[in-house]
């Protein structure tokens, strides 16, 4: 039987794998939300209406973890950190245009 | 600024409507599971290994109110009941399909 390994966790099906990163609604919407390049924390939380911070810290981390997201931090004052999608990370981002294409048809 | 409607429920991005219909990991796995045609509760139950009945009912229940799948009841004894796409469903395939080649990458 095949077997997917993304960072230590083991996966029987890809989509399950792929559902692990961008699946749940505030890693899908934070990973989409970079799609036009990096974005600073705080952009983020205003575009994120409701995220917390616990939520949006602990989804940053795990898109980071997951390979898709990377954290670069400026070394000025005060400290700049900006987050992006990584190179693999630009690779879903055709999964998630056409989760935006279906959506879009439900506009009202 | 723009809202799109999925039965009632209210969105102000398309990514975050699709993703409450297939993002979750047991809707969109058993949604996956039904891209080659009708399959019975007992066969979903059998492929999606650590679903429980409780799960398993009330995901093809979601997934039947958001249109995408739709369970037909034969009139037979013992009792049929088979799910399958529906034809707005079928339009998400490509969605999964791309979700299903991402995580293909990481296989061991």
């Amino acid at each position: 039987m095949k077997r997917y390994n993304l960072d230590g966790t083991y996966f029987y099906c890809p989509v399950d794998l792929t559902l692990s990163v961008v699946g749940g609604r505030w890693k899908g919407l934070v990973f989409w939300n970079l799609r036009d390049g990096a974005k600073r924390y705080g952009e983020l939380k205003k575009i994120l209406v409701g995220i917390n911070d616990k939520m949006l810290s602990q989804v940053l981390k795990e898109l980071e973890k997951n390979g898709v997201v990377v954290r670069k931090e400026y070394n000025v004052i005060p400290l700049k950190v900006e987050y992006s999608l990584t190179k693999e990370g630009k690779k879903l981002l055709p999964v998630m245009q056409l989760m935006s294409n279906w959506g879009e048809k439900f506009e009202v």
